[in-house]
């Protein structure tokens, strides 16, 4: 259960309302990387965690800051818009200042919201559900938190050096701030995990057992050139202490043709009648016979 | 420009067909984190490489085999759809046995492709866009793309236990080494950018420059439970070297009240008519003051 | 079925053409509730109405009626196209006039429809069909369709503000006395639902056996402040008749940790082996326990 | 800011798992009306609300335990997926009880989350941002909040009577005890409103005049039957007070032809070259007038 | 305008219920090529139109058709649903009859709509704005109308081999006769359209002076295999009468290296220092220059 | 398998930046009829495609070449955005000029991608895999290929009067002549699956003996306006040669009205009780049978 003081985790006030930057501050909101997508995120790997204690903990910790965060950001896209040309009409764009305002605003911000943020990006996209991961898998899961915090911050940098005000920079810098520590915790985080021993599933022997291991170390040269041949990361030992990357050029692929199976006739797929490749070895019950018998064939 | 063999990278034979493993197996074609993501992602942020030589031809050879691996899961998907029920109808349905594999089908995969692959997920969510990111910021790139193989592995390790079909599983345990490849490949490519100093972005000295240096050291304690504050975590310095985290029991917060500026009455946003608070700094040019007037004040 | 006049229901004609104008008026077409929503959202409801007479004739009369309304907003919206800059290039830019219009246009009325209306909103976001609620209760929708009418109403009462071309306001405030038609005629209808004895299911008998009495009355005070309580709503009997509000400070939870059970090995979620809570009571056949035992276990 | 406690608001504990069951549960976590949707609407609306006091307090106060909610469904979907079959293979589809169970399901809950909720609902949509709605304006936000807790509320009773898990029963009757509260609470809101002189923007008197008065009262009957018009609406004064609802019979349109303007040659639109009807009054700068001048000449 | 009449074009009356047909009905309702598609599709077109006449009047004739059949299926849906089991829990499962039915059902269609259909395909996705397309180009528009039909017809005839309902069946032979109907219509149309002298636009002689002549004759061999050399098409006139099409075996690039210009500093995109390749000619103000000066650079 | 070499298929370097065209340019990246779409659409045509030979190569050969086309585009784009303006301040948007470039630009190449393509359309709209078709039915899909050529082709030539710069001219001249080529091919594959008796399923002799023939002629003159009777396709064979197209005025309806059956009570739909029509002849077991019994009655 949560609860909700109404003081915002830091100030988030701007000097003077900024409409255009207004828009391009909801890619913090509602974008792949802003702070709904971190709030979600967390929350459900905490309450998706199979283990109880500091794992745990950490993680419904920060995702309970997340929330703050976008409190944060909404409440200065809505100071941002105060003011904001709500009723230019075509005779006042006449006037070049106010025309380029009112042509670079998000329109949505004052008919959808009423000069309040939406929950979208910056090019006006909803945030949705699959911008986030939570797989059971922290250690699989931590590395997505590093890279979503580290897109993150490189985008609040990026909005950085978009302003000058000194409102919005002062709540910036807090957030490039939250955003240091939270990538360096996860990174500490993944590191603990493997001094637990808790980092079977993304890097384990099990599945090393399983996987192909004449194919576990080449990397395959497709595109034209050599320099990818000279990295270091050819010539020493993979991160995982297990394997030795090196580098295939020009390799030749080892499988037979990409072709597709005979088509079934009640689909209307185009076929010249003769009998196609690419079956599987166990496909293809005779013609005529009953589909209840391919089913129960294919299950034998 | 690009060049096609027929050929396949590797086998894609099941031994039989399976009509619900083939709904299952869309997963790693058009989920998320399937091959669709990584052909799409790792082109990208090749052409949008800033530096020629080794990074770029690392990414553009990946970026390359994996268009290859859409095409082995889309061929994979076609055999094993071979002589799917596809006419089926009420009555066969009495019958449990077909029941269950209609029941479980994606129905697409008959109506839409007539025995093949679709561009969506395992339920059926068509891909997009937004399942990439190429910042050109390869630090920030590669750690997402860690992130993406990850999962992609952990999905292939789950599906790879869900069927006991041969030819399937010789084609996932190519697929789970090529990822363990990759997977290495960009970790070991993190570590390069390292250490040819070309690392500055993510975490960068100028941006630490900007930064809050208060907040970048500290968890927020904001969830019930101390063993977050038991983590080595919070107790000795941060992967970065330059931090070291510590954690807050029970923080208060820093900010004012969460408080929206008063409303433009064009915009019928309800109010009571009192002077609100919340308000930009420099805003709200005086009632009855033309629009005009108003963007011109702001721009002041 | 349905026949067409080619006349409009109301003129839709502007004084002149407006570019940036044409982009905002998208929202009421393709918007979330543009006349594409209440369409849809009427039609379905009409089509799965359980009852023939008023009720569905009302829903199927005002849902032909907006199929009429996307016609005239589409031909509002070519019309205000007319002319508008189709083929400014860099050069034309420079003029700071020509450039904020071309700025402020959304391209896809020029590139993709040719100088006509795009099923979409004034930000680009393509109409879905997740916009609609058609659930056979006609309370439950019906209030839906207040809640409709009165954000389209808002919209275009914003819409109306920033706009002064006479053409455009004629238009506007037909669809504004339309759309106070129907809310007042939906409200009426959720009055004679009730009078007809036919709103059973969004304020049941039966429902209100079932719910859990101890807690249909409380509001919970989880954010600071307590202005909540002093509301008339926490002193006086609620609106159904049946209940007494009354104003919780600072409540308790009432449930257990928020634990989830313990992993399946299979899929791979991080574990430290230890017997986890949260299980189901009747959970976890014993591991080594046929998936086939397991399943049937669970449905004992 | 906000703070989390690990207890739940109310238990969530099943009797036994139910695969099944967790993907249905899913509309009550991603749905268009599930819990996601009523947590980001009230802190929308909250964060963007014009008025302190009892108002914004009681929609933060709810805001507050909608998380709360997503957070009970969330943890009630991972312990009905306990023990579900992910291991299940075609051998096993052919005992029909597991296949029938196997085909249920949603692949995503064992493939992606690894035994819990996902982001999405009942059919695997993910959730996304234009679920919500927060115009600023609490009158017609109210009324969608009704709307919003009648579906939910719906959805919650026709769940509950899918299942006979005693444990799943007592947190639906919790949810539906819960939606009762919120679905007066709104209600007695709106009526609050109302009360204190704030209702003007849904059905002002500025917008009345505006209005066209002339059309203000209609039903017109565009669909076969005359049913609409016996209802008791359309013989009584309508619900705002201010108009009378009558029901036009077979009624005549009232504009001109539904035609669009001629086509700019740029955009190669199909024309016969007939000068076509449909432009703007002031349209139509002649052919051969440069870009520039179009534009300019139509801001005159 | 349009009015409405409760007869449906042609009856929908299934023998019996048959909720798993129900659910692969819906691609007709809400599929990329389902009735919705056609019905916004030809409305826009139509609404687009910039020539009264003969085809206005078609496209209209053939849109306000259509949404007559979206009313069919959406009645037929509703039917086939009845009954359905709505309150099937864990125990009746175990009957494997139930079992397979309710597992393969579409749960929205109970738990959202109550038993009727959806705006949604087989699978769940809602319909939306993009799977229309409504240029100005009737040329271009009516091949996009064929090739609609053409795809609804098959999913129709795939559909009609997945029931043997006497009910159902006859629908779909009407559904197919207008299909017919639709496909030959606008094939003639594309003809008419050409000998009236209105093909321009897609095949336009100004279009041809602007093309780069020397490649628009060749098919570029760019996967292995050279049967494609020995299709007739390479070998005689192209269908337009303008062209000789004919094969390139194996064919080199034209271009420079695919490289990107130099990143913008404030950007953080990784860079080795190095001058960049991949510059546009007029581009890169020296480091320092003043962003207005850069900008008005960029446009002399 | 697929090869990369670094060259581009033909140059794509501007002669200057131009901010505001790079976010035009997306469409043909990412639009619904972009070069990822027809990339996507014939890879996944090949995959599925039932006979081997000439028509397979032949669409392996031009999806090959698609990958490359996106290339080129990405790249150009990436070369219009150098130098753009990434650092403009509240400040700098004073100056008319500047701003105007601002306000137009797509904030996500900033943003989110540093510089360079998004995999999205010049509305920043995500690209989805429901814009591409491949049915396993050639026919059918060469006219959906026939169709997005010529859609790519007019969106192309609109672009190519929006820009003057003589380096993206020719780029967009190449991408016309490729275009021309493509739609010339797909109709000659037409075609020549005719000759080749392949066409049978979009017109097909079984499909004939299944739809009704009584109307599978007809045009119902469904809109006002007797025009549509008037072209030449209502007096002469049909394109198929095997139906006469005429012209149906003012039609009546043949089927029954369109209502729904009686609700199940458990789904909580609006009813009064009395016995609904609109049922499935077969439907409608008694009250009080349990829902095994329904189901099992339904499979009869």
């Amino acid at each position: 259960m949560f609860r909700h003081t109404k003081h915002l985790q830091f100030e988030a006030k701007p000097e003077k309302p900024d409409a255009l930057y207004a828009m391009k501050l909801q890619e913090l909101i509602g974008g792949a990387y802003g702070e709904m997508t971190v709030t979600m995120q967390y929350l459900f790997q905490g309450w998706n965690c199979r283990m109880e204690g500091k794992y745990k903990d950490l993680i419904m910790d920060v995702a309970t800051e997340e929330i703050g965060h976008v409190e944060m950001l909404a409440t200065m896209v809505a100071r941002l818009l105060e003011g904001a040309p709500s009723e230019v009409t075509a005779d006042a764009v006449k006037d070049p200042v106010v025309a380029a305002v009112v042509g670079g605003m998000n329109p949505q911000q004052a008919i959808v919201s009423g000069g309040g943020p939406v929950p979208a990006d910056s090019a006006g996209t909803p945030w949705n559900g699959k911008y986030i991961v939570a797989s059971g898998n922290l250690l699989a899961d931590f590395h997505a938190n590093v890279a979503a915090e580290a897109q993150g911050r490189l985008q609040t940098a990026r909005l950085y050096n978009m302003t000058d005000d000194p409102g919005v920079k002062a709540m910036l810098k807090f957030n490039l701030a939250r955003d240091t520590v939270h990538q360096n915790m996860w990174l500490a985080a993944i590191e603990e995990l493997k001094e637990d021993g808790l980092e079977d599933t993304v890097a384990p022997d099990a599945l090393f057992d399983e996987e192909d291991q004449t194919h576990s170390n080449t990397i395959w040269g497709l595109s034209d050139g050599t320099e990818a041949a000279r990295g270091r990361w050819a010539h020493r030992p993979a991160p995982d202490g297990r394997h030795e990357l090196r580098y295939l050029d020009n390799p030749e692929p080892l499988g037979g043709p990409a072709s597709a199976p005979p088509p079934d006739p009640a689909l209307y797929a185009t076929s010249d009648g003769r009998p196609g490749e690419g079956s599987a070895k166990g496909a293809a019950a005779a013609p005529g016979t009953s589909m209840t018998d391919k089913i129960k064939k294919s299950l034998e």
